[in-house]
């Protein structure tokens, strides 16, 4: 019989504000469980060292607008002139084969991607305070004091989208963020999805 | 800023089959997390080295029907003559404390619990298989065959309240079993509960 309680893969989508850490979350994730990464299409030029199907899918504008009109994507954006976007396909491939997918995107995108597939778990990463935010951003050093205060009041925005959310992970300790973030996956996975027939005439099968 | 995940108690109410092994994940929760045991009230005598507020409260007939009728129980019934029940204050003033609390229960007194405090976590536990359950249930040696073999036609009803809960653990593996309760405990407690409107006022508080 069949209950391993992992019949198929689902979607955790990693947001919230810059600097929260939802990188570095995501980065242990991938190390340290069987969680694989959703990768992003763009229409910028690689960086040196950076891989096609790896880091990002790379293509062309062509490319990227057809897959928009097919509703390729989960999401997509522009920056810049430039197109960023997460391609269904490969995602959906994943999850068929039983394989957690995490996305680690922006709140505007999270709040794209529930549109586009509300099965998806959305975890919203919360720095533990605005004076720490303001202290991991000043410590980052790329920007200036006015950015950063513009940044902190963007954030303040974007905590009001909280509710969107499934679940909320303070992260204050890093390795209680990451514990706590595994936590959700395993609960995810014990979630009563089989109907009461189904699940009795697995154990009848079985007697 | 308190953000510290825990702002209230929980019930857990664990549930499942005879023999799905509630009883012993529910033990090593209790020595290996914070979470508190619900104990029942009853007016069976106490027997040798039952403790009255430990084991059960134990109660007269009267006493047990004035809170009955003062809607002071999340559960009750009776059994051979004997009243049970599992009493509502003592589990409230936990919460309130935010003490998570287990209770565990058989399906029925869940269903029960269910309708009376539905904001509860519902974990139903469930046997990897018929066979292996019957294999334990032999082995406990308490039961004739034919009884065993009524039980298990019981526990077949049983699964088809499935649905009314909204975690499901198969007992396997104790170990693994017993790690999936502390993830959904954990993951529970980081659910999204609060408002937008309160997460920015703390936000801006600290400031």
């Amino acid at each position: 019989m069949n209950l391993d309680q992992k019949h198929s893969g689902k979607l955790f989508i990693l947001s919230g504000p810059s600097g929260a850490g939802k990188g570095t979350i995501c980065k242990r994730l991938l190390e340290e469980t069987e969680l694989e990464l959703s990768i992003s299409m763009t229409t910028r030029a690689p960086r040196e060292g950076e891989i096609h199907g790896q880091h990002y899918y790379f293509v062309d504008e062509e490319e990227f607008v057809k897959r928009i009109e097919a509703d390729g994507f989960l999401e997509h954006a522009q920056v810049y002139g430039r197109r960023y976007g997460t391609p269904k396909e490969p995602v959906i491939e994943k999850l068929e084969k039983g394989i957690d997918v995490i996305l680690e995107i922006d709140i505007q995108g999270a709040l794209k991607v529930k549109e586009n597939y509300p099965d998806g778990v959305f975890v919203f990463i919360l720095p533990p305070s605005m004076s720490e935010l303001r202290k991991r951003l000043t410590g980052r050093g790329t920007e200036t004091a006015e950015a950063i205060e513009m940044r902190l009041g963007e954030t303040l925005k974007e905590l009001s989208f909280i509710e969107k959310y499934d679940y909320c992970v303070v992260n204050g300790e890093l390795e209680e963020a990451v514990a706590r973030v595994k936590s959700i996956v395993v609960a995810e996975h014990s979630r009563v999805t089989m109907t009461a027939e189904e699940l009795v005439r697995r154990y009848k099968e079985d007697e």
